[in-house]
C-alpha cells in the first residue's frame, strides 16, 4: 500500500471560497455574515471535485490512500478572530471528513486547527477533540506562524504550544508544521513561506529540548523538511554549538520528513541524508506546484517517481517510506487500516 | 589559486564590540555616545587577530584569497537610526580595508552598507562609493531586511532598492544578499534567518524581472542558495506557473551561489543541480559553525575539503569554482589581482 500522508482539498467546489469571501466580508461589515447552513455542496459536488482531481492522479500515479486536510494558503488564520478561524476550520475540517467517508479506501482526515494570531492556543483543543473522535482524524496541522509571515508567535519549543502538544499526545496523533498563505509581501506563499518555515520550525526544536518533555509527541516537517536536509551539516554543527545531542537522538525520534521535493537530486539528497524510518511519502498533489517538468515530461509534484528511482534507498526501505512509516507515526491510521484488514 | 568570496571579520579585537555597545548606549543616553576617535585598534592587534584565525586556517586549508567583509550578525541594522548605521558601517570597513592592506595576497574587502529600517537605500551610495574608490572593496552585502527578522522592506525586485542596484552596475561590483541578526525570536540567525533569507532573495528574484532593468547585476546568494537547489524542482515549477522563462534564463546569468554548505552530500547536490559556472568557492569561516564534525574529524566549514571529494565537478569546473568564476563575477578582484601580476 502507497500511503500519501500530505494531500490538501486544492480542488474543493467553488461555493466553498463563495462562502469564505462573504465570511470575510463579514468581518467588517456584520449584516454581511453567512450562516454556515447557506454553504451547501452536495456529495456529488464533492464526489466530483475528487474524481476528475487527487482520485484520478492517485489512480494514474499508483498511490492509494491520502491522508487529507483543508486547502493549506486557505486557512489564513491571520484572517478575523477566533470565531471567525474557529467556524471556517469547522467547514473546512467536515468537508475533508465527508470526502474521507465517500472514499475511505483514499482518503482519511487530517485536521487544520482554528489558531488566530495572539489567541491562547488553549482554544484549539474542542476541534481536535471533534476531529479525532467524530471524524476519525490521524493528525493535525498546526501553524507556527498563525500572522501568516510575520512569524509573532513564540518559538514551537515554547509553553505556548504546551496545550495543543498535551491533547495531541493523548489522541496519539501527529501534527505537521503548515504554515498557510503569506500576507507578507517579502515571503512567496508556496515559494519562500512554506519552506522557510519547515527550516524555521526545523530550528527551533533543535533550540529546544521539546521531546523531553513530550517524549511521544511526533512532528513531520513537510516539503523535504525545507532546507534542513541540504544544510544537515550546519544543523549538526549548530545542535553541537548548543550543545545539544546528535540530532539522530535529540529529534529523529520525534521529527519525520515528508517527500515533497519536485526533483530526483533533492530526493536523492534526502535519502541519502535523512534515515528511511524518518522519511513519508507524499506528493502535496494537487498542490503549489502543478505542471509539468519539460525535462522528464512528468509532473513536478509525481513524487513516487523520484522514490522509484532513487538508488539511495533499498526495496525494503521504499515500502517503510511508502507504508510503514505512515503506519508507525500516525497510530490511528495504522489502527484504521487494521480494522478494515488492510 | 583559490578563492574563498565569503569571509566576515568575526574575529575583531575586542575594543570593535566595546565600542559598538556604548554607541547602543549612546542612542537611549546621548551623554554616553562614544567618539569614533576613541576607537583604537592597532596594526598589530589586527594582525593577531587574523593570523591566529582566518589565515592560520586558510593556510592550513590550502585557500588563498578571502573576499572579506565586517561581521555579518553585527551588522544589525535594526540597530538605531540611519546615522548609528552610517558610523557603525564606516567603522566596520575600515577594520576590513586595514585588515587587507596588512595582508594584500589574503583578503580584498567587500563592504557592509549602512542600512536602516525604513530609511532610503540612497542613503547607502556614498558609503558604496568611498569603500569602491578609497578601500578598493570588490563587492558589498545587501541586507534584503535591514529590520533583522520583520522583514519589513519591499522585496529585492522592487524599484526602492534600484539606487543601490544603479551604483552597483556603475562601480560593476556585485552584492552578496546577506542578512544580519535575527531580533526575531522565531528566527535562529544563523540556523534559519540567513538560510530563510537566502531562499527568500531566490524567490524574490524570481517573481519579478529585475535583470531586465539590470542586465549586468550581479548577486551572490550565499550559504549554498538557501534552500533553493535543494528544491530546484519546485523552483522551476513555481517560475513556469508565474510564466517567467526557465531558472537558467531568467536568474542565472546573474545569480550565483556560494559553496558554504557543510557536509558532502550538500555540495554534491549543489554541484548536480546548479551549472558549475554559477558556483562560487567559499567557507564563511571563521564564521557560524566552527566545530569538528565527528563524521569527518574536519571542521563543518572546511569545503574545500567537499569540493575537492565532489565527483559532480571536473576538475576544470573546480578551477572555474576556486577561482574562474570569482574573477568573472567580481570584476573588480580580476583587475586587482591582474594588476599584480596574477
Amino acid at each position: 500500500m502507497i500511503i500519501d500522508v500530505h494531500g490538501h482539498y486544492t480542488t474543493a467546489p467553488k461555493a466553498l471560497e463563495a462562502w469564505r469571501n462573504r465570511q470575510i466580508a463579514g468581518i467588517t461589515d456584520p449584516a454581511a455574515r453567512p450562516q454556515v447552513a447557506e454553504l451547501v455542496i452536495t456529495d456529488d459536488e464533492l464526489r466530483e471535485s475528487i474524481e476528475a482531481n487527487q482520485l484520478k492522479q492517485m489512480k494514474a500515479r499508483g498511490s492509494d490512500l491520502t491522508i487529507f486536510s483543508p486547502r493549506a494558503s486557505f486557512m489564513a488564520h491571520h484572517i478575523g478572530d477566533f470565531q471567525v478561524s474557529s467556524t471556517w476550520a469547522a467547514i473546512c475540517n467536515e468537508l475533508c471528513a465527508r470526502v474521507s467517508q465517500l472514499y475511505p479506501d483514499h482518503f482519511i482526515p487530517a485536521a487544520m486547527l482554528p489558531q488566530s494570531p495572539g489567541v491562547d492556543p488553549k482554544t484549539c483543543l474542542p476541534e481536535i477533540d471533534r476531529c479525532v473522535r467524530e471524524y476519525g482524524a490521524v493528525a493535525v496541522n498546526l501553524n507556527p506562524d498563525p500572522s501568516g509571515g510575520h512569524w509573532t508567535s513564540p518559538p514551537l519549543y515554547d509553553r505556548h504550544w504546551y496545550p495543543i502538544y498535551e491533547r495531541l499526545v493523548e489522541h496519539d496523533v501527529p501534527a505537521m508544521i503548515h504554515v498557510s498563505t503569506s500576507c507578507n509581501p517579502s515571503f512567496h506563499t508556496t515559494g519562500a513561506h512554506y519552506i522557510n518555515a519547515d527550516t524555521t520550525a526545523f530550528m527551533q526544536l533543535i533550540q529546544g529540548d521539546l521531546f523531553k518533555d513530550f517524549p511521544t509527541l511526533r512532528f513531520v516537517i513537510p516539503h523535504g523538511g525545507g532546507a534542513a536536509p541540504y544544510h544537515w551539516g550546519r544543523y549538526r554543527g549548530l545542535a553541537q554549538e548548543l550543545k545539544k545531542p546528535p540530532l539522530t537522538q535529540h529529534l529523529l525520534d520525534n521529527v519525520f520528513f515528508d517527500t515533497c521535493v519536485y526533483h530526483q537530486p533533492g530526493i536523492d539528497l534526502l535519502a541519502t541524508v535523512i534515515p528511511a524510518a524518518n522519511i513519508l511519502f507524499a506528493s502535496e498533489m494537487i498542490g503549489a506546484v502543478r505542471g509539468v517538468d519539460p525535462e522528464t515530461g512528468h509532473n513536478y509534484d509525481d513524487t513516487k517517481r523520484y522514490i522509484e528511482a532513487s538508488t539511495g534507498l533499498t526495496p525494503a526501505q521504499k515500502q517503510q517510506v511508502y507504508e510503514g512509516n505512515a503506519r508507525r507515526v500516525y497510530p490511528r491510521l495504522a489502527a484504521a487500516l487494521e480494522k478494515r484488514g488492510k
